[in-house]
């Protein structure tokens, strides 16, 4: 499949990078850092893997199915993690997450 | 600078990533490959560390000018180099190389 | 599981981002770079799953398992091509893969 | 330069990728983890783009001085902070980070 035909999950991907991290760094300026910790973590690993997971696509990699399924997983993790927190970042990085896992699904 | 603020370089960053992975992998599939082989190398570089400052942009990083800095360069490197190819794949990433340059430039 | 009993996939998969970037430069590099196209292809996914992943183990990723599965698959689908061609550059890098899939298999 | 010459720099990127994910790790652990928020932030950093220019030599990139002169930036920056904690994941990252920057210097 090229790169134009994935080219929902790729802006889906794009969406979550950029809230995910925006949680993060929003989570390290919190005042209550302490009961973030787990979200920071989920934030930078779904940013990670969304962020390789995107070039991988745009590249046609061979393994699609197999990298957007361990994606979903950490899409879905993440957005559990966030929802949890009232933070506006947090509520805005569940649904980027929820979304992409949603997106990974299709090709999984 | 917030991530709000980085919103342009960081759009541009994204299309960028896009062009050159498509640019990429288009190479890699024409018949001279061999005349290719730069532009490949370039490609990769560049998507990767547009990739890079994407995300760093996004978690408000303390380094942003001078990894903008660094990723203009790449990008004009790139976009030079496939702006001597004729392919559509090669003068699209040239484009949208130049538009980052210049979008990292106002920040470096 | 913490950083230090994953020390020896943590050596495997750094030693295998070595070998498979250095085959992806000397493939670019070689006279007959169209037989090379898939190795090239492999070598530059391979690297990035395996620094993916030498890094999430280090921050002790709750996703360990997932990730070490999908990159088996990959390094097995690298070292596979890399074994095809006789350039030391390919039989070294067939090595350092078939390593690190053994090394991921374990945790996956 | 061949990635043999640059062998010294990519063992201390990959070292300060191991002591950074590490210490970003255990600092989110820590009871008093509202302290350790800029550590966070530097660990990740840093371990990003040692894992970038590591990948970057290993594949000769014509880029390696303005690289390495970004990633100096970077490890020193993270040296220093880390520095300030006494915890031993903190001293063993200023360790790498400050080992990784000298390494950096020789070739920027």
């Amino acid at each position: 499949m090229s790169h134009k035909q994935h080219q929902q999950l790729i802006d889906a991907l794009q969406d979550c990078i950029v809230a995910c991290n925006h949680c993060y760094d929003a989570c390290l300026k919190e005042e209550h850092v302490q009961m973030m910790t787990e979200c920071i973590r989920l934030d930078r690993e779904c940013a990670e893997i969304c962020s390789y997971l995107a070039q991988a696509l745009c590249r046609d990699t061979p393994f699609a199915a197999e990298l957007a399924s361990v994606c979903a997983a950490i899409c879905e993790a993440c957005g559990n993690e966030c929802k949890k927190h009232e933070h506006e970042h947090c509520q805005k990085c569940a649904d980027a997450c929820f979304k992409c896992a949603e997106a990974c699904k299709k090709i999984a």
